[in-house]
């Protein structure tokens, strides 16, 4: 059996400040240099699993509703939510923070997978994750239906055979 | 009735050398400056489509299968599939390239949509898109399906009423 | 009365990873960009406790004793210990992370200073910082020794008047 | 008897243009950043007296008081002070100028403390320093005292037993 | 006899947003950051054609016409223009979009002169280029103008024995 | 008559370390980052001589014999050899050293032209440069040679009327 490892371990909280070289013309954060923070937070949460060097496996649907200014302070909070043999789903929060007007709001959630690997390259096993709280056996629960979702949309799996997304579509 | 452009209009070719802080303890690119390279190369095909600012609005599942190493060169196509109001789809593919080993294979394909917005942020009506060729109009009728998706996904639309999704899924 | 807040309120947690650029020819993360972080998670810190912008006034001794390698995990957490009108001191622990390896250590601790401004650049007051744990009373106490330094060092306060600093070095 | 080499030999003079992404919302250059530029002049000035590879031992009292500005020349003049067997004392001076507006003035003085090693990063010994002007002299003078405060701020050191800082809070 | 490549097999493009730290304090771009650009694009061409890790040898005069504006895009082409056993000639062209105002002109043109080596850093022969169009004939003839040039400029030829110099100075 | 100002006023000196996203494969200095490096020293310079805005009116050709190792410390030297009106021809000479091995090396010479604008970007006249060395006045008396090599590649000066170029070729 293999070793498990309470998902609450990977817990990472990671803070930026938005720098000029971040943002547009608008000065608003740009959505490329959101993901490859949210990229750096999540691989990290990935490792702390793990214990293994880790490579981005996929990218979930993220939506960008609002915008982040220059000057604000992004908090960005990841968590493994569940293992399948090597890969890990990742589960990311993100906060904007405009601290002189007091206002901070949560920007985006979104959900990265990793694969761990050797110093070769090759993929190698990952403890299996051990939700705990309610909101972790939540997250742990539809990885199963996200993952179904990731392998039809990367056209390895038929949709037909996707039984848990077919309840998310409430089709039966 | 909307101006029609045609989407070859915003055809956009980025090519990028690999450098070090770009790359992983395996000297492998990092999967978020991957996407930060796809959002740049992606939004500035919407701009060409729309001759505005745009802004990220979501990005589609993107799947990372090979790893891309120090100082080969990564060349990005974007161009833009479909207008909905204010909003565009882009498509990119992504190729990487080993020079001195003469290897070169395609790495990644998405889906990023942006909103065209004016100098105040506010979203912005942008020309219809004009597909011409069969492989753009192919993109141009899947556009709609995927944005049922991103609805679903992002709980502004129930899977019930998403009718073209339920057509992937061969259910009826 | 000035307002008085909680030093917890200005908890900051940030997380980066060592990239080569942060690197010297040893692979080993340089001090200079060690400090370039500390300086943002205290001053995020120092912000979050006045709601306000704020500049950097002082750094005090820092010491580099262990060496933080590339790809490394360096976890900084920054809280205000203690406010003089317009100024806050803000104490900051490092740590550093070889996640492969699991170790984990703790590599640094500093105090840095800042000043809250207005939109001109003004110095203007802050809250009094309330301390709450032991841990904050003991910070908050040392506050005030280390401010004497400070004005010591900065020819701003003679040494023989410095009433905190000659308790430290037990003269009397 | 180890070899003596000139503290003049040390020298170094760094300039550099503050750049947007150097700066605060107020458009002033941060502290950090700073900070990150006086440990490059003051390693390579270490690297010259010593003829290795050098890391940051640490980092004395700095204090900011004015602030420097998007777009001015700062230049820092680096120099070896006094070399105590593997490490060696390190004085900056910083001058910031608004070149437009005909404005130069000295904004900071720091000193910063290398240790020379090997390449496996083990400690080895340098030349001994060799004063030869007032100031260099001066410097030089005072570099013990400066050494027994860090002792005694790093805890390695008992205050009652640092006669030299004794002597500078006139208590005898 | 060597090998011979046509010289569009070399051809380039590169894409690039011109970001805050990218400009002076104008808002412009500035002129070392567009060398820099040119660079990479040319030395990707020169390693296409050769298949080899290539070197910058020189630089021919650049000049700099119009500003390009933060924001802008800027668009550069590269393609070799002719071999020189080890040494290659790419051509560059730049121009740069304001797409929001639909301007766009071309801002530069640029020769830059690369050698192929080998893992040690030795020069190694590169296939002979083939131009084909009637662009790519004037291009290849001109090259041997223009490395009489930086012969000459480099002092390793003598003016007098520049014959293809000479005729553009309309001297004989 | 218009104010005249000795060139040495303009006198710049630059330092940099060359850290791993300077470098190629092969752990060399790219050349694009040290023409960056050479745009922002003689900018410097020429701001330093006109007290103003400065932006890059041409480079000549560059040549790059030596390659510059990753660890490597760069110094720039840049000054102002002539002016003409609005604009300013800067000298700049290069050294790479590698500290621990002792080697010195110059490894760059190069002329780049800058133009004095104001806050409009609109050309403004600049002091006379005036040299006092036996160096300086004969890298003066060159500069109206090198102009006129600027005009005639630049497609603005018909070779035959090149006087100075002529006597570079020793045609007459």
């Amino acid at each position: 059996m293999r070793k498990q490892k309470p998902v609450s371990n990977s817990f990472v909280i990671m803070t930026e400040l938005v720098l000029p070289n971040d943002t547009n013309t608008l000065n608003n954060l740009m959505g490329g240099r959101m993901m490859h923070l949210m990229d750096i937070a999540a691989a990290i949460a990935a490792q702390k699993h793990s214990n293994r060097i880790v490579v981005t496996a996929s990218v979930d649907n993220v939506s960008f509703r609002d915008s982040i200014r220059l000057g604000n302070v992004v908090t960005l909070q990841a968590q493994v939510t569940r293992a399948f043999s090597s890969s890990m789903e990742v589960h990311i929060d993100v906060w904007a923070e405009d601290i002189p007007s007091g206002t901070k709001m949560k920007t985006n959630e979104a959900f990265f997978t990793f694969v761990a690997v050797d110093q070769t390259g090759r993929p190698i096993d990952v403890p299996d994750a051990l939700p705990e709280t309610d909101e972790e056996i939540k997250l742990y629960d539809g990885a199963l239906r996200r993952r179904q979702l990731r392998l039809v949309l990367a056209g390895r799996m038929k949709p037909a055979e996707a039984q848990e997304l077919k309840a998310l579509f409430s089709l039966e």
